[in-house]
């Protein structure tokens, strides 16, 4: 049978709904993935009793615990105490967590308010996890059948110090068979479009396909028991590639590290050494600032313009004439123009499209794609840009 | 005393992670905005042990609990079954339940499945909550202490359900007061900054103080009882506003609509009918893109520079002959130059600093401001992009 593992999040601003608890399905994920059973999440606010008894009940209930908030300088983050009653760990000074907290503030140039000096203090017995990315650190401690981790309700710190120092030590813990997820990363299609595109395919009934439609792209995920034969499972994702097609941006579970649509990008633009000079309208500068990790980004202009729809113009003709000017003026390998039709009520009304036109022109020609996008202002935005970027990746990935 | 709510959300896909409990927060919004306190949130998979045992203990916690999903016609949905043991009430066939149920699948001429005839299974005694919005009637009954309301988990419907015939209910069955938040939207100070600056201030025990850090903005948030003197809310706001002095940009709770820095800056910018033209460095595209709804900006340009640190080059100087000469170019009444300093490694090395140096060139002259910023390249950027919105801010509010 597998672990059971509970998920607690701390925070009056969780309770009183101001934020969506994002970390509690973040980790509950990572911990299907790695073959636990999540059998609970529960979130409370900042009232004492109420966090120990919590964790007085899940140190009856479960074998992993991962806690997250309530870690900060201020007298609302009340986990250490509680956990120090609870457990009858009296809070005791950690010298070296104080020093990395000084160590934050003065690679701040900042100076370090006392009250930073409380989430130094941790239960007697605790083990320490090293924050290095704020200035709550981290702790884990055993109660009962149950191993505890308190993180920060940071969600970068809270990934990091998980990926880090709590991920490796699982299989030391617990027995695990973890299970194999291997995720197609999709851009330019929605999730019941790719449903249809696989709807022919037999799917095992060991195999569970899951869907997970982001803001930014749409992952298909299929989790393998871990003793799937390998045969098998590459066919079946061998079957899933053929369908998906161009769709595909990348494959993550097979070894090789997978990230978003940038991510791809980079991987290819290193590989063949060129560089990209933009020149982006409705992206609004969103396009630039998706690529800060790009070196090969040599420069990015916003200007205020669109073209009236019903003007007459051969709009694609006019992005490829400014992508040939700019070239002549630009050090860049690449440029890409990227220009849209719709006036102002197009734009902000998200009952209503503008059309987008993208033309990049690199050492063997023109590619250009046009795309009509609906929805809020925002939502215009982030699809043009990312429809920039994913003309630039099939270029890089299905052009010689 | 306020009530106490606790919410409990039921499905197997909210403990795995595969989707995030938005319907939590929502209500938690609504009871509290109300005049309930929400002690807690649980979010539980399909087995039906578990579910009872949850219902059996909230009834005794809690005044009020609203439940979502497992309201379905698959046999993992056990919502009411669980009712039915955890407060033996046996279900019982409700006709009317059953009429509409049908009745639903008729209207879209489909035949209906045997299995949605146990959605017209209810708890012997529960009141049916009809819902018009899909096949699952909700329902309510009273446990002990503790009016129970269950929902179904799609968010459309539930939140039809409850805002028509939960929340018109509240009013004869619980004496409520609904309490008064004010929220000090700040930016450039951090919260245990924040927390020492208002340390002098005498907070009347009646009156909660909380603390929001977001990655844009830090929210201080005060929440006063109903029946709280005017008089002495308007003091301590006074007071709080006059301790943290320029790093507010907004008050929220005062009447008028508050959004974040860009929101604020709109309205100013619109008030002085101006244009602004950028040039931005390490923001890389992001500041022009915070500023999608902005008509005043002009135009955005990046550029990948940076400027030794040890050049020995006067980097302010650099930025304000750069904001003149592109003035001569620009259409623009304002003209904001961001240059940094920092190699590529203390660019890339979250450990490390870059320092950024802002220029600000309005008709009354020139404003700046440098910012020595470590984190990760993608907090630099972020930082870098606010830091700069905030000079036009302060710029906007604080000069004449």
């Amino acid at each position: 049978m597998n672990p059971l593992l509970e998920i607690f999040s701390q925070g009056e601003e969780l309770v009183t709904g101001q934020i969506v608890d994002t970390n509690a399905a973040w980790l509950s994920q990572q911990a299907v993935a790695c073959g636990f059973t999540v059998t609970r999440h529960t979130a409370v606010g900042d009232k004492l009793s109420e966090l120990v008894a919590l964790l007085v009940d899940i140190a009856q209930r479960a074998d992993c615990c991962i806690c997250t908030g309530g870690l900060g300088p201020t007298s609302d983050d009340l986990t250490a105490l509680a956990v120090a009653e609870a457990f009858d760990r009296p809070l005791t000074f950690d010298a070296k967590a104080y020093e990395q907290i000084a160590h934050f503030f003065a690679n701040r140039h900042r100076d370090m308010p006392e009250s930073n000096r409380k989430q130094a203090m941790l239960p007697q017995g605790a083990k320490r996890l090293d924050n290095h990315w704020g200035t709550a650190p981290g702790f884990s401690i055993k109660h009962g059948r149950c191993w505890f981790v308190f993180l920060p309700g940071v969600p970068m710190e809270m990934k990091h110090l998980f990926q880090e120092q709590v991920l490796p030590s699982w299989p030391q813990r617990y027995s695990l068979q973890p299970r194999l997820l291997i995720t197609f990363k999709t851009f330019g299609v929605g999730e019941s479009a790719l449903q249809e595109l696989i709807n022919g395919i037999e799917i095992p009934s060991l195999v569970d396909v899951g869907f997970r439609a982001g803001t930014d792209d749409v992952h298909i995920k299929l989790l393998f028991p871990s003793d799937y034969p390998k045969q098998k499972m590459r066919a079946l994702i061998a079957d899933f590639s053929a369908q998906l097609g161009e769709f595909v941006f990348a494959i993550d579970g097979l070894g090789e590290e997978t990230g978003d649509l940038v991510f791809e990008i980079n991987k290819q633009m290193a590989a063949r050494n060129r560089t990209l000079a933009v020149i982006e309208t409705i992206s609004h500068g969103l396009l630039a600032a998706k690529c800060i990790t790009c070196d090969w980004l040599l420069s990015a202009n916003y200007q205020q313009s669109s073209i009236k729809s019903d003007a007459g113009i051969d709009v694609m003709a006019v992005a490829e004439a400014m992508a040939y000017e700019h070239k002549k003026n630009s050090a860049a390998d690449y440029v890409l123009v990227q220009l849209y039709t719709g006036d102002k009520d197009c734009l902000h009304n998200k009952e209503k499209s503008i059309v987008t036109y993208i033309v990049l022109l690199t050492d063997t020609g023109l590619h250009k794609i046009n795309h009509s996008i609906a929805g809020s202002i925002q939502h215009k935005q982030n699809q043009a840009a990312l429809w920039s970027l994913d003309l630039l990746r099939r270029y890089l990935s299905f052009t010689l």
